[in-house]
């Protein structure tokens, strides 16, 4: 089942930066990973924002927030999740 | 180039609903279309609204107006357009 | 899976009575005929407003928007629907 | 009476860990035994995000007030509350 | 129970003014009757709207909803609702 | 002259504690002095938040912002203020 | 007492004309009535918008509901009021 | 002076084609004319939207004022007016 | 030209006190040599809040941001900014 | 392509004055380096406010994202960006 996921990242500004390298390093290797698994179908960088625009590909809702809330930055973000049906135009695969 | 595209529409109760259904017909072709020639590339309904969630694929700002503006439901929708750049953590090719 | 969804019901003041009156009743008897299925888990009455508040539990966002979009008062309603999880503090099944 | 509340929790950078940690268990077993008494009807996990939506069955808004303010997490949270009424078309025991 | 409940009329331009002229009179009947029973324990004016704040003090969600949703203005509302709890700093009967 | 005021507290993770309490105990001694001079009518606590819903009974704006101002939680707290007028079906006094 | 007062004014695209015109020749008769009078201190335009901000200084609110919501523009505008008291910092009188 | 000004067009469903077709028209014959005197210096469309930004440069807000107010198609527009000044990090002329 | 501006002071609980009172006096000093040059030519407090509205005539934006960009509290406050321009309907001087 | 961009500058009250006074400076030379390169074509000043409207020429969102995460403000401001098509209206060349 497909969500769009929004993430905005909340940087604040007295945060160590040694902290935030580590789990930006953490989260890139997660969200690659995820790809990999064919979960985190895709994710587009907000042009002009620290945020992102993703589409998740997984079983359940227990599933998605599993996955969301153990990326390293997600103390960081601000999240909203749009649960995605198929598009009676749509042709093709959804995803 | 992509575009994440979120369409709201808004049916006035008072519409004309045979008008309104020629256009629904024609939207749906004219989505198909767009589908097909690579253009509209995503298209997934909101779960429990009249929206839809939409990534487009074209060369300029000014073809995507000319698309949108030109749907037969754009006299019936809110859109919000948000621009989409590669995520430095994305893999593969990114649409 | 679980979903909280609100609805909130605009009536349009020029709405002609009678079909809206027959609008009601058929979305009475289709919202107790989906309780009896055990999809629509619980529906409580907004105090005050012409809103729900209602828990839904289908296999997938195609299966809650077809129920929900097939609503006799869907075009009158503004939706917005929040996926759950299970809670880490829940006790017992979580429905 | 059963009240939807709604509880987005707010963890600032900076707090530290181990008080923090401290409260996270004493919400959950205080979440338990309010659970076990009948009095927090239902806790779901907002997908995706550090809140959840409870339904409240409480004999008064004193008491629920009682009940939300003293929750050991409460310092850390946005509350929005919604008091439910008994729908028409609902069958069955409300809660 | 205490409820503060605000109340906004949206007058649609179009509506036929005897229809809503009789309302008017039904809805100022019926909010006096309402206080003579103690249920509408304060109506006042927004100064510059056409809006109340009112309290209302009845036994349950059910009622109140019963009460507002009754009211001949009802369809032309906007309301929202705040359930009131007793405050530690007041003196006095609370109401 | 009525005024209806919201007042929300917002208390920082990081304040000193004890000047938080010592800034409470001065709160509540002077909100309960205001009662007893009949100038805050009504005080309610917000069920599920900490925040009030109060009515003032003042002579001017000025009075009423010599009142707001002053209070010991003036800084932690974000306040609305709505002027009320007598609404035309409120019987009795309307205070 | 002083009042800010903001006035935007929504002109529904199917009213009569003429209604409409006669309505803005009677709201600007009003107007300098009570200019003249003293009690529409300041009537500004903002610039680009069907709208104004204004100050009133009347000896009440309900002298001021009075005021506005027998404006002939009132059923067409939305109104926001805000009290204005006496800057500590304002040199000479305040009006 | 120069001006940032957002308008969104929002076209009743139900006007009169033929109506709002030659005030389409007028506004363009009008707003080339303003570019033309370099009133107008900017027009771009929002992609997706039936919205612009513009900057205006004129010599006063009544100016402003004067020119949006009466643009054929105000009736059916939303404007937010940003006045701007001269940026410390702009080079060459402003405009 | 005139200008209407809000200005609402965010003062972080943590800041330093003197510091701030030093400022306050160099604001207040500010404001009074501003109104004597008649550019500050209203200045009222919005009752209940740390908040001011104001009217500044100034011949340019770029002069109304010089003023208020070097207001000895302007960091800590949030503004909004209104051109105003003449009332159709303002009798008198407009300031 | 045009991109309309604003740009809102938080400054948190603790920061280091040096180190965003440094920030401060690179941000101005990097500005005026993209002006010059007629990458940033417009930069103005939101009068009383510490924001900008500017508007970029790129090729691409990529190019836009690089331009803007980099700056060296950027994890000060918060931005909103509105892709720009050409206006039918337009005379000239539209930059």
């Amino acid at each position: 089942m497909l969500y769009c996921v929004r993430m905005d990242v909340r940087v604040p500004h007295d945060v160590d930066p040694e902290t935030f390298e580590r789990r930006k390093a953490a989260e890139k290797a997660r969200a690659q990973e995820l790809q990999r698994q064919g979960k985190w179908r895709h994710l587009w960088r907000v042009a002009g924002c620290y945020a992102n625009v993703s589409i998740f590909d997984v079983d359940s809702h227990d599933e998605l927030h599993e996955l969301l809330s153990t990326l390293p930055l997600f103390p960081y973000m601000e999240l909203s999740v749009t649960p995605l049906a198929r598009h009676p135009s749509a042709i093709g695969d959804a995803a």
